[in-house]
């Protein structure tokens, strides 16, 4: 039997790793006994933490060329974020909660996606709908990666389905969803180990937003104080990031994943107006934003609208 | 409440005009009131014989500019197949069997794809997911569906599950598969009204194979004299076809629906090359292709592999 190769996307965050690792137990419960969990790149201190809690091995990383292999996709579809030979193989199977761009097959294939806060979740009613047992470890995995992406239940990206399908894994898991959950995204949250460059990148993106190109990056932390301590060094890094000439504004988002606010850093042609896209102005280049924690649905579109 | 349009490819046949209206079935049963089915062209005889038989009304044609307004495409996703406007709507879910490619959304969406034979058959697992009834009408038309698109099951394109999903279709609709679906393929495999440009064009479409381009048109008959007591005409107006410098061979493929057997009629640039994927010659341009039926497993493949 030929293998099949599960894997989530570059950079993996939890939902990423641990979703490769839930499909390729559905596999096997289908009876597709060749399936096989991967990842794109190195898992982060927040998943680690979560793999070591429940005893479970981190996928190993995908290093062959998939031309002509089976591959099942989780948690993206993009080409750019996915295996560098991801178009020359065959995807047999998506599941995914984002939108649908810069993908194609050759041939008809099993496509799930569901506008929900996690591809764990779906993955929670694959497992429901066919009748398979969820085992505690699955249990485990599944309920880490929607506290990961729901930044425990406070995102507003977070579903209903998302927090009924936690309800149920927590029981399974045998774990208390709000006090393993604040302990996980802690561990994925430290700073102090990380450099300049590393924080302003770590999970930055960029928009084109009227004529200005914009990175928005975003670090998550259980004290904002460990950023704006460093405010000198990331400004200096922000401002080297900027001289190249490929980005017009940068906009660093401190979130604090206890309090659930968020401090911006900006720096940039005509930050001023990224302040009152907000409706708060600039203090020593920074402003807190209360109640704010999703990039996707929070900090993009009042953004994008001010500059437009 | 927004409106939401829900319709399949353009020049629809019977899975594309049915799944619509099936559709437009669930997403009210699912407090979707404001669904409504439409369809991006003309009714053909074989799905207005379906639509007749169970006193079923046509959907509306689309007229509208889709701009903004929720969209649900069922039967197709590649956006050259679907509504002109489709890249400014805003695609809220698909339901589809091919594979996928041209298409993709701003935001994230439901999207169900499988490969099995019919999207219809997709509809129907989704009501039985859901625990909804079907009520003898909509089975009436899901099983229409499947007939098309199986060519009475015996298309290889048809699953298991496509046939189930007949079996449990035709006690809910009352009728006899095998008798009333060879009335509806024969009502809409009559050749005898259409023009020699009308039966090469109906349903053809472009490969590139190796260094030619091949155009592939097929037709459905009860009677292959139909198509062959008109060879002369039909040869005329395929070369008119090849004069226009785009293509270099046509291959007019007449499929015998009760036999399940086709009869190729092949002109152009190096046509015995077509002959020898098959293992037999041409006579008079045309050769008999025992058990084939489909041309995208059982055309499209062979040629490939002699052109390449």
């Amino acid at each position: 039997m030929e293998s099949t190769y599960i894997f989530g996307h570059k950079s993996p965050d939890t939902d990423a790793i641990n979703s490769a690792i839930i499909m390729a137990e559905f596999e096997k419960l289908n009876g597709n006994d060749s399936a096989k969990a991967y990842r794109l790149g190195k898992v982060n201190p927040e998943t680690q933490y979560a793999l070591d809690y429940f005893k479970a091995e981190a996928p190993e990383l995908l290093t062959e060329d998939l031309t002509d292999k089976d591959v099942i996709l989780v948690d993206h579809n993009e080409f750019q974020q996915s295996a560098d030979t991801i178009e020359s193989a065959k995807i047999r199977h998506v599941v995914d909660h984002h939108r649908i761009a810069n993908f194609h097959t050759a041939a008809p294939l099993y496509y799930r996606a569901e506008p929900l806060g996690c591809t764990a979740t779906i993955l929670y009613k694959m497992f429901k709908e066919q009748g398979f047992e969820i085992k505690p470890q699955i249990a485990s995995l599944m309920l880490s990666a929607i506290i990961s992406d729901s930044l425990l239940f406070k995102s507003p990206t977070c579903t209903e389905q998302d927090k009924a399908a936690a309800q149920a894994l927590e029981n399974i898991a045998g774990v208390d969803a709000q006090e393993y959950g604040l302990e996980m995204l802690k561990a994925g949250a430290s700073t102090v180990d990380k450099s300049p460059v590393e924080i302003i990148n770590a999970d930055a993106k960029t928009f084109n937003m009227g004529d200005y190109s914009v990175r928005i990056g975003q670090v998550n932390t259980v004290d904002v104080n460990e950023i704006l301590a460093r405010q000198a060094e990331l400004e200096q890094a922000i401002t080297e990031t900027l001289s190249g000439a490929e980005y017009d504004i940068f906009v660093l988002v401190a979130t604090d994943i206890l309090n659930s606010d968020s401090t911006i850093l900006v720096l940039g042609k005509d930050k001023d107006k990224i302040a009152k896209a907000f409706d708060v102005e600039l203090d020593n280049n920074t402003a807190f934003l209360p109640g704010v924690v999703s990039r996707k649905k929070q900090i993009v579109p009042p953004i994008t609208a001010a500059l437009s």
